[in-house]
């Protein structure tokens, strides 16, 4: 059992309301990795990174079963650097600085060896990679999920109608499932989103928990109520990871129209 | 098995994004009483009113059960009025107009048929009136519930201090929850609360479903999605009707400490 994982790897600086970095590894990718590899083994990494990258975190991702074959690495260049501030609920945040780098020419290419995977994860990246990812490969796998943000609807919307017909399931969060269907009710919102084309649609709700609809089912999963929430970051990539487990379960699921 | 119900029946002018209107009957103890008669008969209602309260509601209340022997009526007195107006998102409101009226002059009686009740339900209201019925009763019920809001923590709390060491359940929503206890976090809050006096602290989360805390356990119920939502006042008052009903169940409920 393999999952192919595409996605960023990168440096973040974080400021929240109880702390601030100004450079920690991070990236939609290697938190996806990191989740996903407690559940399926192997993992088969497909980023970009420049000459910056830890070799520690590379040492540490392959102990944990992650294959790097598909990571390619840019010498004398940057790896992929953003910056963000939380506001006091940890909920919703400011992007304060997106530096590209080496993510401005990401060609991503599909190893051999990555060919046949059962589970293919699209982290969050721009629309046109994770379409080119899926068309690289020669036996469609059983299971596609796409995490996507609210920027590449602004930026990218006709790319990103193309990969939701392509995939099974898609992970957007509350704010963004509005955005992209235009509706403020997360029930009508999901209807139209499974017309665009995810036979299941994932809406993270952060501290609240998720909802996942498909046809005419909704399920719910609670979130965890934590003392100390310090950062946020990556926790959607890492949620993501560990989808493509939960969703391949028959998941006990009751119906909206009928509620009892 | 009886319960007892104290609060408000009121009159309210509520304005929504989707919609308006200038009067509707509401209050707390209508709401709790509408509700909780779908669980236990008889209700044991405990309000007070003027002569301009409909003689149909009492009718409608009576039909499913309602006992209204101590619901006081004032003549040539108005009931209590409420005006709010709902932001977007309908988890957030303020309020426009609070006319006591009759409630001004609130002196709370419990009538001798309502002695020896299972239940009692504290419902939204000054926090000294809710001590008052607690007291009147010769045998104390096996679960108390209390409902308050922000409003008590402002001007009565240390009233409210004194009724949270006399009850099973308090129900709160998150921002009352933070606002008592001076903690963002849930969890902490919740830790704080729980000392303050109640066995049992339910923290209501609106459309994001509820939490109920119990020593170090928390159990979650999620909110039904809904397509539409026209107008959620009453919905606390509600889902405190339909509380002592789970509450004196034995929850299936997971430890915070030991999740698994």
């Amino acid at each position: 059992m393999s999952v192919i994982a595409l996605g960023t790897m990168a440096f973040d600086a974080i400021e929240t309301p109880f702390g601030k970095i100004d450079k920690i590894v991070g990236g939609s990718a290697t938190y996806v990795a990191y989740a996903a590899s407690h559940l399926v083994k192997p993992v088969q990494q497909i980023s970009i990174v420049g000459s910056d990258f830890p070799e520690e975190e590379m040492d540490e991702l392959k102990s944990r079963g992650v294959q790097l074959t598909g990571v390619e690495i840019v010498p004398d260049q940057k790896s992929f650097f953003w910056s963000g501030k939380y506001h006091l609920d940890m909920n919703t945040r400011d992007t304060l600085v997106t530096d590209l780098n080496v993510l401005a020419n990401f060609d991503p290419k599909v190893p051999e060896e990555y060919q046949g995977a059962e589970f293919l994860m699209l982290g969050n990246l721009m629309p046109k990679l994770q379409i080119s990812v899926i068309k690289q490969l020669k036996k469609r796998p059983k299971l596609i999920v796409l995490d996507t943000m609210n920027f590449w609807m602004e930026s990218a919307l006709d790319d990103l109608k193309v990969v939701l017909k392509m995939i099974d399931v898609l992970l957007i969060n509350d704010g963004e499932a509005r955005q992209l269907s235009g509706e403020f009710s997360l029930v009508k919102a999901a209807k139209k989103i499974l017309e665009m084309g995810p036979k299941y649609l994932i809406i993270k709700k952060g501290e609240h928990g998720a909802l996942l609809f498909h046809e005419n089912h909704v399920f719910f999963a609670p979130a965890l109520p934590l003392e100390d929430v310090f950062d946020p970051t990556g926790a959607g990539d890492t949620f993501a990871g560990a989808t493509k487990k939960s969703s391949s379960l028959q998941l006990t699921s009751y119906s909206l129209l009928n509620p009892s």
